[in-house]
């Protein structure tokens, strides 16, 4: 049994505020104030160059990578973290299609990041091998993963709608078809539970400033099934991925399984707020989240669509399709969501219509969930995102 | 005229230790811990999500940037941070490639950073197109652009010798051959004046954890000349160098100038701590940080030479071809590292034989050099660095 009173007491939230977008970032944990001042006075400040050994920074993003394992379920010792999401997706989908180099279609879903699909259309163009992002909804991904497929690679959570893939069913076909899959769990790690292994996914790559709490810009991940681990491609071959970084020998030989995935040297400050955020999750476990989670958004749900009729739901009500966010479809979401921001309830806006309410069982609680619903029917039923001032439609949402 | 004695002061350097090994970690600067903590608390806690904007988050890879183009001749709005510096030569090398489509041959010199050289590997591999790798001798660079290359990637200074490349020279034969340059500051950056506008340099990429004082993984950064900048191909083509990312798009659009180098989501915290740190720069200038640097080199030059004559330089004595820091050569040289370390004198070890000393003006002064004299002059006299202590190799220096 999870305290999740004991676990929200862990976040500093404003006073105030009801935050309902851990799905974009997740909030300070209370602790890693502290954490960073001791890794930048006792280590950086302290043992300066020698902390590389002295305090474990050159084995932290192995070290780090194994906490986040165990919420993926991915196997010890095949997740390593560094750089961002965007590059871990150009690094795992270089990987991929190595591995299937006689196929030309990269097939993805429009649901997925537009980072993901960036990084693939500038992969494809620096490649000029005539490669082919084959985007299609993402209910008709199954139905076009053919032997004409080289690399499947998909969010697993839709970033709008919080849609959900079967990802055992999905790879097993792409496996069936000789695809090779590139997983994407920004929207799950965290939140939903991932059996990696189980699954049988080739790479998956994510982020850790959402659900995982890291901070802004906080380092992203990558795993490497261990049936590929000692042989993939490493386009981005950097030093610290080399078998013997400090020999610095003249050419590249990477290093063993999930170490050649590192590239540059390692983000330590960004890490030690990571690696404490992690603290929390020794206090609870996914299967305790995902029910906290489902029953949170499922009274988030019956709450806005009794009260608010003009609110079209935009996620699943199928739990199994369902990952930890609820959004509604608006015409007008931009400005009401600008209305609630007003009120203390904090979601965000996705165009063109998407209003994002992020569930997160560690800081969330049913009363959270209710005075959202009472703000959200007072604004939506007095018409208050209708005022001019949230008319206009600022850059950043 | 700069108050070094002032500057010195705006660090924190550990009791007992004489640092020489800026070049490869600077040290903390006292006031980067409550910059930080106000980021933390202040911008990530009370802000949450809306700090992308309030706390001027998303601007602060470009804010960062103009911080550090004042520092290496650039033209404001033309450098730009984020990632590593492995992924930034990736990024660089790909979009000079790309500019010159029919050539194959990408020169680079031996004591370019080994990772600089992996990366193109990495890209060479991947890319597939028969492209080579020439590494040639330091001396011989120049004697090698020809109108077979279609790239050069120097390193500008020498991460073991400390010896400096004419950038002005090299980029103008480049040019006069139609060969377009990559020049990596990682030892120049807050060491040397750089000039990249009056060399006309194409791109540029560097590191900010060495003499910019930026921490442990420090962002890195990337300058495109402007003459290129709207048009340099991004190969990694992220969400946040789109021209408009919050319009999630479907397909790439590179946005304006270096923005479209930008690519995941920014390290705000690491770069919380740059920043900080590039505070002391505002007390200072190029042409003061060398003119102390040479006297500090050349102080540490003659007492070693006069006292110590099993180590032999290997760092010119030519200033226009001296980097910031001094390197001896000497057969045992990890052991003596070993046994200067122990006494406090933080210097460090690049295989197989170089002992190396970074000198920054910033923390370090006469006295500091004499000290330091003092005790290497005891420790090789006595070969201390000889007992069986320190015969073991470490993994890592």
């Amino acid at each position: 049994m999870t305290d999740f009173a004991a676990t929200k007491a862990r976040f500093h939230l404003p006073e105030g505020v009801i935050y309902l977008d851990g799905n974009s970032l997740g909030p300070l944990p209370r602790h890693a104030q502290e954490r960073m001042s001791r890794t930048m006075q006792d280590e950086w400040g302290e043992m300066l160059i020698t902390g590389w050994n002295k305090a474990g920074w050159m084995d932290q993003p192995t070290r780090v990578g194994d906490r986040i394992a165990r919420l993926i379920g991915a196997e010890p010792g095949h997740v390593v973290m560094g750089d961002t999401l965007s590059i871990k997706v150009y690094q795992a989908l270089a990987s991929a299609i190595a591995m299937n180099p006689d196929r030309r279609v990269i097939l993805s879903d429009s649901g997925n990041f537009p980072s993901d699909l960036y990084m693939a259309e500038g992969l494809i163009g620096f490649l000029g091998k005539g490669h082919e992002l084959r985007v299609v909804a993402p209910e008709e991904v199954a139905d076009n993963i053919t032997d004409e497929v080289a690399v499947m690679m998909i969010t697993e959570v839709d970033y709008r709608t919080g849609r959900m893939h079967d990802m055992k069913a999905l790879t097993a076909k792409a496996h069936a078809h000789g695809v090779v899959t590139v997983w994407d769990l920004a929207h799950t790690a965290g939140a939903t539970p991932v059996d990696l292994r189980g699954a049988n996914a080739d790479f998956a790559v994510g982020c850790t400033y959402k659900y995982l709490n890291g901070g802004p810009g906080a380092p992203a991940f990558i795993y490497v099934n261990p049936r590929h681990a000692d042989a993939a491609l490493p386009a981005l071959s950097g030093w610290l991925g080399h078998d013997a970084p400090f020999a610095f020998e003249p050419s590249y030989r990477p290093g063993p399984g999930i170490e050649r995935m590192r590239v540059g040297t390692p983000p330590v400050l960004a890490l030690a707020a990571l690696d404490a955020a992690l603290d929390i999750w020794d206090m609870t476990d996914m299967p305790a989240i995902r029910a906290r989670s489902l029953e949170l958004t499922d009274r988030f749900i019956a709450g806005i669509e009794a009260a608010c009729p003009m609110l079209q739901l935009a996620t699943p009500r199928d739990h199994a399709q369902r990952g930890s966010q609820v959004s509604f479809r608006f015409a007008e979401g931009y400005a009401a969501m600008q209305a609630l921001i007003a009120r203390g309830v904090i979601g965000d806006f996705r165009a063109p219509d998407i209003m994002r309410f992020g569930f997160t069982p560690l800081y969330i609680d049913d009363s959270d969930v209710d005075a959202a619903i009472a703000i959200i029917t007072d604004v939506m039923q007095n018409d208050l995102w209708d005022r001019p001032e949230y008319k206009t439609r600022a850059k950043v949402t």
